[in-house]
């Protein structure tokens, strides 16, 4: 048996944590950056070691750069933003759960933080969010998630006296995307005034005729 | 447009680097390092820079760890074992290329470290190996690929005389592979006294029912 050296092993293994990565890639991307890599491999640690100035928010869990950490002077637009800035990040809020022109009574409850890039550069949602993570295929929810709920549950109760304007589930149009929100509309149940999902239909730049059956069938139920 | 910190989107970009990882699941493993993750975060950077005492031979471009950086004290099984390996690191060959009981007059050109890691582990093979890389899909060796095919050729001209005993082409038993073989063949004509490819046939615990033509014609031919 030849034997690779411990160091590379250990990169391999800590490769393979990552969810994504199966143990056969992880193999290859360690020789990748072991053998041809290098100068990549110097500037992916230094660039994992950088994301500690990232924090996450206390309320969506979405990212955001806290001011404290990082040592580059930010721009400031307009008087005073820079200490609105400094004080959001004493309670550790994101740039869109700090924002006071969002509505945090409309909360959508997503997945993925890509998920959320995806809605928020559309422009045209004004309400805040709660990052779920991926929803188990089990339909049980892992406990840190539980307690994400718990979380919401507990805002709602103190600061929106007990009900939210609107829960959206913004979750996959797909069998699973329903299963899962159905599992949440029974977890949330009563803490919205309305719970809703996002709306199904034709995507921009889709044929009719290659369309399937449930999406037409969306589509023309949800007619405008 | 929601701003993510910019130490993030460097890290996306460098991770979109590695070969086999696309931008998407980038984007997803720097969220993940950067949230759920931030443990395994720490221990990669850690990991990442660890393969620095890594060094890559200068014969066959295996890697192997260079007794210079690595600061634990290696296990010595023989008398001088120690010494010896540190000579041989001295002229920066692996432990397959320093082997004294190695044939170096045998040589397998493979393209990946882990093909080399698959053959070595049956045991079988007593000669030396030069790691190639992945062969182009459009025929055209890569400039470095080139210089290490001269650097077999000065190697067999110096020290083999002018020709080595064999080259095993080490290649997948693909459509692909028989194309690289052939290119590779050309390449090196003249510079050993047979050149081959692995066998192929029936691999063990396959049926013949399921096997395809191709497969069981090559089985016909190499039966033994």
């Amino acid at each position: 048996m030849i034997s690779i050296p411990s160091s590379l092993r250990r990169l391999i293994k800590e490769l393979a944590e990552i969810p994504s990565i199966g143990p056969r890639q992880a193999t290859r991307i360690a020789f990748f950056l072991v053998s041809e890599g290098r100068t990549l491999a110097k500037a992916l640690s230094f660039g994992i070691h950088g994301i500690e100035d990232i924090a996450t928010c206390t309320r969506c869990y979405f990212i955001f750069e806290s001011s404290g950490a990082s040592d580059k002077p930010e721009k400031t637009t307009e008087n005073g933003s820079r200490s609105a800035k400094a004080s959001r990040d004493k309670e550790g809020l994101c740039d869109i759960c700090g924002d006071p022109n969002r509505d945090p009574s409309i909360v959508m409850i997503v997945e993925k933080e890509t998920d959320l890039i995806s809605l928020e550069n559309t422009g045209k949602y004004k309400g805040r969010y709660l990052i779920l993570g991926q929803m188990p295929k089990t339909g049980l929810l892992e406990d840190w998630q539980k307690e994400r709920l718990r979380g919401l549950k507990a805002f709602i109760g103190e600061k929106l006296d007990g009900q939210a304007k609107e829960i959206i589930l913004g979750l996959n149009p797909t069998s699973l995307g329903d299963f899962h929100a159905g599992l949440l509309m029974k977890e949330l149940a009563g803490a919205a005034a309305k719970m809703s999902r996002l709306g199904r239909g034709l995507p921009q730049g889709g044929e009719i005729e290659f369309a399937d059956g449930e999406t037409l069938g969306s589509a023309l139920e949800g007619r405008s």
